[in-house]
């Protein structure tokens, strides 16, 4: 076995998630951290949602305000035939404004497969520049916590990493944005390298460079820097237009293993990249085709087709990893891997 | 007085920069940081340069290549009916490609207004990510020695920002990449806010975002975090399709005081912001209208047109300053400022 999805797939789906406003709509629950706690499998879940559509003439979209202290939830209205709406996912009118809105919730399980997930947000928006929302946290535990590290998005101000902690997944605490706009797929190696924590982050260049993958370095999680380059985009194969990182790395004999996904433009996929276990800078070897790709229709079809997002990791064996990944921008779903099965896809 | 440009401008142009490959061609000495050092007055310059174009159906452009080891000069040429030229800037091909290599250089004056700049490179690209080569540099003494704050630029990798320090203006120590692609305009405040280093910045967003001003925070100068959103452009302005900062803050008792360069999409202008001298996030004040507009024919015209971009500064009195400036992208100019004719524009 190199890597099998869970036959109850999908996991949580629109469907299973209360809107947070009534007569809104959900339109996915996917990219998802995993951990456990207390004895149970924990995933805080992406779910977006905005008003039902139901004047044919005009779109409407959510924007959390800050601007009077206290948040509060606007919806911007705007006639069809006004604005472009090509990419449904978005609302290009004076500025560009997200379709929807984001928050992340908790989902609960006792098995990893049969989730309960939150009637309402467990984290939102806190920010004036996350007015669109926060969406893909990856949770890890480092140093007595949880760390929470997800993207906030703002039609003004960009894309942000931001960091949130909790010791009790009850009260949480926002620690600093970590990224400037536009960086995205941050996820921390669960040891140091060279005294340093090191991450993974995937910035977006505007005039030259594709969606490549750098490493980062910091001694207290908030200031980041002596940045590295880590991998580029390949050009004509299945990572070809952009790539990032998946859930933290896996320590290996061989290296570190790295699950993340790739894009030549038509697809997200899964794969996998093997890193020097003293210099991950330095890429032993990566999948030259994909772990996985969309093939089942939770993975085909949604808010954005055609996506495998690897983002959650539980070990369950010393050799057997489980991994959450959004299906379709829509489904929480799941698969189990080897990771000598992986390895031998490698090396 | 509030500002006057220096009547000798240009004080440096193309003509007198010697390229560093012989039957190159410069285009620009422009950009620059602003220092004293041993009673002199220097300055580190961008210099850009390329191949002459002497075949009317070929285009051709240089990158510095590392995959080497050693760092070499490739010169890449296409068809000029093959590819983009719509932006005389960038060769878009396969991918973007800058049509300029870019170097830095040291120029000297006894007075600040005659200068003799080097024959050669002082500081070139050193890195993969730099394959365009190295620009903007920002010069300030921190700490018992200079900090030179610059940006790279890599078709691949993106535009970086880097620091390098040194002691004696002859031997330099690369220290790190600071901040992810695609992040420009870093300036660093004369004193530690509430215990550290802040700076300002100015990433730009791809999907979502204006390319605005944010802060960040760092113990060390290397290693940047708790980001914060400063100012954003203001559409309909002359600041209203990008800001970033020019030279580090000057400290008043009405705030800190920074000049900074916005566009409106058509030209670059100089304008100036004045922030909360305990909470330097807090704006108490912005230029209505530019401080400087490009309107004289070294501003007007060059390899880009009508640009004032303010980036070097010299303190003369403790109410008049120098700030050197870049003139359409191709001069090397400089005007006197009086700080608190500047605060009266504000106030």
């Amino acid at each position: 076995m190199i890597i099998e999805r869970f036959p109850e797939n999908p996991l949580i789906g629109p469907e299973d998630v209360v809107p947070s406003v009534e007569g809104w709509e959900v339109l996915g629950a996917y990219n998802c951290g995993a951990f456990e706690y207390e004895g149970r499998i924990g995933l805080l879940v992406r779910v977006i949602e905005r008003p039902r559509q139901t004047d044919p003439k005009i779109v409407s979209a959510p924007l959390m305000d800050f601007s009077a202290g206290e948040p509060r939830m606007l919806v911007n209205k705007w006639r069809r035939d006004e604005v472009d709406l090509s990419d449904p996912r978005f609302v290009k009118a004076d500025i560009i404004y997200d379709a929807i809105t984001s928050n992340l919730r908790l989902a609960w399980s006792h098995d990893g497969k049969a989730f309960e997930i939150s009637d309402t947000p467990t984290l939102e928006a806190t920010h004036q520049y996350e007015r669109n929302g926060i969406h893909d946290p990856r949770v890890q535990f480092i140093d007595g916590r949880w760390t929470i590290i997800y993207s906030g998005g703002d039609p003004e101000w960009g894309v942000t990493i931001s960091l949130v902690t909790t010791k009790d997944w009850n009260t949480f605490q926002y620690e600093a944005v970590l990224y400037t706009p536009d960086n995205k797929d941050v996820a921390i190696f669960p040891e140091k390298i060279g005294g340093s924590y090191c991450c993974f982050n995937r910035p977006s260049g505007v005039y030259f460079g594709y969606k490549n993958m750098w490493l980062g370095f910091s001694s207290d999680l908030v200031h980041w820097g002596e940045f590295t380059p880590l991998a580029l985009c390949r050009p004509g194969m299945w990572d070809g237009e952009r790539i990032g990182c998946g859930p933290e790395p896996i320590k290996t004999d061989e290296g570190w293993l790295e699950l993340y996904h790739g894009s030549d433009g038509h697809k997200y996929c899964l794969g996998a990249m093997l890193l020097d276990l003293k210099d991950p800078s330095k890429v032993i070897a990566r999948s030259e085709e994909p772990l996985l790709a969309p093939e089942m229709d939770y993975e085909k079809y949604g808010y954005y087709n055609n996506v495998i997002f690897p983002h959650g990791l539980l070990k369950r064996t010393d050799d057997i990893y489980w991994l959450y990944y959004g299906g379709a921008d829509r489904y929480t779903c799941g698969c189990e891997l080897s990771v000598s099965g992986v390895l031998s896809t490698l090396l």
